[in-house]
């Protein structure tokens, strides 16, 4: 199946525009006086991170319409994070929840097809449904995993805004390409890129398989990249812990309240540390209480007015 | 100790400015009709892996001044090939051996850390001497690789030209940001943030630990990046297999023949497949032969006046 018809299903069937972030941050959650620690007394870090990631694919089932587990905190653990990570993905998946891997790969030739075998192939431990890829190194080098993509009904999100405060310093620097050429941004040409790279397999959704992180603390720069990129759906990072506001993501979406999907993360899955002694329902509770605020807000701010 | 002043101390004690790269392609290494394979008949997968890595690591050990696993290949091989670059890592430093771990990173914040986390720290299964990050998502995202890098007697290699075909698509875009100011490319702001992250730690060698990648398949670029940056160690990439001669390569290094080493990979790696039938002792001549002459032709291209 196409990804984006299968992202649109899991829209249609949740009613969430939400991809809840798995970051299992090991000093938050398995430090010796972790809040998550005290909830299963006695545990080893591996049953904990198993518990983590089961905890937050529960609540994902019925309040977002993917995950997204972060690579990096998985990486900093080791052999213990990555078997952490390879059941992480295979457990929301085995639960028709659409896993969108966020480790920012990227590399040339065939050692970009390396990264796309690892994770967008049927046949590997950390298959997942999409990945996130950086696009510095040429579009030459994101074709290896557009091709890997299409063949296995995978998807990509090609970095192209992103929300941190130095985004500004490459992705803003004003660009020509010839001199006639009236300058844009380097984003906005690693937006064209992204657009013709996801023109040739558009699903029965509309959208393509190629998306793009676009942030969602620059509003003015999601409606350009609406704009350059009406195939592609939007991944929009920055909201909520980050700063950004249902507002702010607004001019990702369309009207009909399609095209985006927004990434929450630290203000879902430790929304129980606010809790003095949280047992594992407590815990469920302030997930469920968060990730459900998060999808409603999200929807009022989108598709208020159909 | 600064990671410059160890790679010098190794530049020196082996004549040798190559890097060699480790990549165990397992469409190459794990076929069931391969070379290597043939060469330790009956023995798994596991095994094959380890006993590569091994026999690259005892060639490096007298011809090349670092190595340099590509974190895709062993990724492609999941659970499997994180063990594998595990031992690979740990038995290159044992012998003394930098390792630069390719696995090109890079994330904002709290993110960027946990990779920094994962490849950086002494304490990590995979704790590298150095790592390559990319710069796209901004300078303010490479902080935290540099924070910990400097902790921990670490380098980093930026991204910042590569050798690809499609590398001029958004590195090479003109930038017109300030008026009065003759225009470079993205590419050469990116090596100004280089130059600016690597000040504040140069080694006795007169180098700093953060480095930059800048391809051998570009001349013209090399000598543009020795002048931005010029306490940056250059790591080039594209020698041999990917077209750059030893001429190519002279602009990257100072006269005296230091500031760049150059990577080599496939051309050492699998020189023995060109042998009909080869044994372990074969494989390790073909090496040996193929790392010493990468190492002559760069010496002799680069330090022949001195």
């Amino acid at each position: 199946m196409h990804f984006a018809d299968k992202l649109y299903g899991r829209i249609s069937s949740t009613g969430s525009r939400i991809v809840i972030g798995i970051d299992p941050d090991p000093r938050r959650l398995l430090a010796p006086d972790s809040k998550f620690r005290g909830a299963f007394p006695g545990k080893s870090d591996e049953y904990l991170l198993d518990a983590f990631c089961s905890t937050v694919i529960e609540i994902a089932q019925a309040y977002a319409c993917a995950v997204k587990p972060q690579a990096a905190f998985f990486e900093s653990m080791g052999i213990l994070g990555w078997k952490a990570l390879a059941s992480c993905i295979q457990n929301a998946r085995r639960h028709g929840i659409p896993v969108i891997l966020d480790a920012k790969r990227g590399d040339i030739g065939h050692t970009a097809s390396a990264y796309a075998q690892a994770y967008l192939h049927p046949e590997s431990e950390f298959f997942a449904d999409a990945l996130t890829v950086n696009p510095y190194l040429g579009p030459d080098t994101l074709e290896p995993f557009v091709a890997m993509a299409k063949r296995n009904g995978c998807g990509l999100f090609v970095l192209v805004k992103t929300s941190n405060p130095g985004s500004c310093a490459f992705q803003d620097l004003k660009v020509v390409d010839r001199p006639e050429e009236a300058p844009g941004s380097v984003a906005a040409k690693v937006a064209e890129a992204v657009d013709s790279l996801g023109r040739s397999n558009i699903g029965t959704s509309g959208f393509s398989n190629i998306g793009a992180v676009v942030g969602a603390t620059y509003p003015e720069h999601l409606e350009l990249m609406r704009q350059i990129m009406p195939k592609a759906v939007f991944l929009v990072p920055g909201y909520g812990a980050q700063g950004g506001t249902p507002d702010d993501v607004k001019p990702a979406f369309y009207p009909d309240g399609t095209g985006a999907v927004v990434a929450s993360s630290r203000g879902i899955i430790f929304a129980y540390e606010s809790h003095p002694n949280p047992d594992h329902a407590d815990i469920l509770e302030a997930m469920a209480k968060a990730a459900e605020k998060a999808r409603d807000d999200i929807n009022s701010a989108t598709i208020a007015s159909t």
